[in-house]
């Protein structure tokens, strides 16, 4: 079944909330998000600032101890302006060098090619030259109601996703999420058209979004952190700061799903990462940072056939 | 000029040792390298363990202040036979997962296909089926001599560069070092056939190696923590511990050169580096951790011309 | 007035809930608390494990911009059997050492002496001889309503308060608050009889309260990170992960109290504190770590009076 | 024999180099050391900047797999002149405080009063007040030469000991280190007349010592971090960064120190740490951190006998 669903409440926290819609396995929904200002496609400010969340979306039949997929199906900006910060946050420089950081925040505009699929950077403030820039617009909130009855802000993350702020949460891609309350309650927002790695700046290019996506029900399928796929990768995301324990969560995760999954012993899971595994810093921005761990799908089709452990 | 050089003597730190052979500014040197535990070319052992470098090479008129860039015009194994750990260290995973931990390390062994560039995984002790990966061969070492007449042990880096484990120190890359003391004194060592991102087994496939590389003397150039490039990025290299210090060396190093080099403000260089920038994890197993900001030289080539500032 | 408080409902997290009582400023409020358990002075389950808090309480006029002072009148069990770990944390270890660590979770129980305030380990468990130390009581969770709406699980802690598990909050110390959510809503719980620094077991003597406390409100009065004051002392208390992000917090927020309600400048404040500055360490267990920084009131007795800047 | 010793030579790391002195298990040494600027006790300077070591001191018969034992008998300064730094360092502060810093170094000088054991502030340039502390002397600079040929600053520490910056090595304790190479090579320096917690400022009131010690030999007691008591405690040091790093190195020190000398098992360990543990932080400036894990013999005069395991 499809859904068109208008959002009309934004939370700005990822909790147990009313359901916004009721849906099932296999449902699509096509809806949109606001900007991290809470401003939509008209740029006209809908809800309160700080990464309002367009959800909750109640799944039928979640329940904890089971997955929830989260099939991104289209993403893409449904406005023409974008903004970003123009300063990257001090405490992803060396502290000796904040002496020569620029001040002041400052936030530049991009005007948006939605047909062509770029951003070009407006001038009025900075001299940069000509940036034009391919969009790759993706999802900086994505997640569930988090355990525990609690209600976190949508600016940290957690084992529940969250404000994980990584580029790889982009169309075609799954994503995939530990159920800690009945029915999931899965939110979404902070889209971005672009943003390098670590969300430096603090932003990426902020934007409105209209969105599509699909969702599927793994029953008594348990995950500790989020997991995801595309066409090309398996993936695990740990958030957490420092870097280091985020670095941990997500390898550690990669180990738990080669194991379980492809039946692979101790030796032989971190035979096969010690040489194929890639890592990629979502963001070391927020409260919570986020390192993505990924295995090319190539690698594991050339592994023996194991019988599930 | 080029310099074919046999070494003779091996050094397990990156210190202020006696030159092992004077070059100049341009000139070329064919020489090898032994294994991390200081095998040869006929899996012999010649060295002591623990990462034995060939060097110090003397390059004539580099005085500290100065930069010393290195050209890897070739890198490749010079055996049949590669070695790795089947074991991911313990604080690379989530300490409570340890309990699940393979409790022994283990060493596994690799036939290397040198004429098709490729590392075959040898079966007797893991049954992981038939694993055939391709070669991609990089310096686990590279380095100069530190400042301060430190001799500090190749198992770590620092400024002078030295145990970075990263797996973009490959044929075509050029890497930069700071000069600490009169000649540089160039060290290198540590071949890896394959290493993943992280080098989480504190190993990747070691091997000794054919190396060719030339050096060029930067006058009265200065920069801060190692740099490097190849025909698609320009890349800043930051080692410490914990990795979120890593990466703020590796930014703040990337920030000063666009704002020297490239002629951009703060604000500019800032809005550059938040939608371009890429990171990669050279190692998380070291003393220092090892972290690569890196920026594709295309964005480079959109931005106005500058004067230098 | 005093007001006598029988908790009813008990939470599991931080919260905009509904005020259990509304009390005024200067109230003084006696209640008591239940262990992280649950069991109360009967040492009967009566809430769900996981840190269980009494209140909120609602202090009349409190609104964001305002701070709170806790005045701790007197904490002190209110039942004869204490329980703690018998096991360190894998994470606060080395990696390496995990192999030797008791693979189990152990709980041990200790005999309170409520009249000689002292606790005896009881021996059926572990041989370590007769170990009799004196009581410290302690409350582990106190705290406001976090901003935001937020409802954040009693395991962790923030700027408002919450699982801060450091032993300096006991009998006579004045804590004080943020406010972020009209009338406070001030919470408390897991009382520990004993605990080391740094909660290293993930438990002191976990133990049931009686709790006498008063507060007081400072209208218009802002602070960033908690504060405390006892007849030697006066502290601020950071909370996050890693340690290092915690005592940035806790440094950072004495200098503001010395800038502001002292009248130091910057360099006044830095070389006060650099010679005479103490760090004690609340837990590095939680999933937020506590560092406490402390200076003793007879060095502020010492400099000249300034007025307020 | 007591051993009478006047410097001639400084070195600015700890390494093996040639012994300044060749002494016994037992001797006494008396011996004085310059400041951090190398300046002695006519604030002369006689030694390149940067913690210029007095030694090395060769203890006969010490080998790999010892330990040295180092009593402090008396440390006290021999001039009346400190110096010290009136800014603490940008990265022990909220990176966002930043603005807020005094943007330039400031150094501070106290007068010194042997006799009555004060330092005063002197007040040209700031105007804090009369400020007398009282003198804590201590030796920011201890150790042994590092393993592996390895010549490492005397800015950072290890295993080996070193610029751990604790203000606990005072007159009367006595340090214990783990034996790299023959005879340690023992290295002093670095005098603090006063330091607060964790050395902030990057120093204490630096200033040239006159030095009494002696040292025992430990024939093949094997210790992995240095420790260290005086008449309350028995203490481990951890050096490393960040100080999550630092602490769990210190922590399973104390617990090996347990089992192997005290005789106790894992979770009598465990649960004597526990509720007993105290941690000081050393530094917090320097590369390596330095925490301390302290434990009160007190308690350990409590525990039942065990035969050594």
């Amino acid at each position: 079944m499809i859904h068109k669903f208008q959002p009309k409440i934004y939370y700005n926290a990822f909790g147990t909330y009313k359901p916004a819609l009721k849906v099932s396995d296999g449902d699509t929904i096509i809806t949109s998000t606001v900007d991290n200002a809470g401003r939509d496609s008209s740029d006209k400010q809908v809800a309160k600032r700080g990464n309002p969340l367009t959800g909750p979306f109640y799944v039928e039949g979640a329940e904890p101890g089971d997955t929830l997929a989260v099939h991104l199906r289209r993403l893409w900006p449904n406005r023409r302006i974008g903004r970003s910060s123009a300063r990257i946050a001090p405490h992803i420089l060396d502290a000796e060098y904040v002496n020569e950081h620029p001040m002041k925040t400052l936030t530049v505009e991009w005007e948006i090619d939605l047909e062509n699929g770029t951003a070009r950077l407006l001038e009025p403030k900075i001299n940069l030259g000509e940036i034009v820039l391919p969009l790759n617009p993706m999802l900086g909130c994505l997640g569930v109601a988090p355990p525990r009855e609690q209600a976190i802000s949508s600016a940290t993350s957690g084992r529940y996703g969250g404000n994980m702020d990584y580029k790889g949460l982009t169309s075609g891609a799954t994503v995939y999420f530990p159920v800690f309350v009945d029915g999931a309650l899965l939110f979404l927002g902070d889209g971005h058209a672009i943003q390098g790695d670590g969300e430096i700046l603090g932003t990426g290019i902020e934007i409105s979004f209209d969105v599509e996506f699909s969702v599927n029900l793994l029953k008594n399928k348990e995950i500790t952190w989020p997991r995801a796929e595309n066409d090309k990768y398996i993936m695990t995301i740990g958030n957490a700061r420092p870097l280091d324990q985020a670095l941990q969560h997500a390898t550690t995760e990669m180990i738990r799903w080669l194991r379980k999954d492809y039946g692979l012993d101790g030796y032989e899971a971190h035979t096969l990462l010690g040489h194929c595994i890639e890592y990629e810093i979502g963001n070391v921005y927020d409260p919570a940072y986020t390192v993505v761990c990924k295995l090319k799908k190539k690698w594991l089709n050339m592994i023996r056939h194991h019988d599930q452990k």
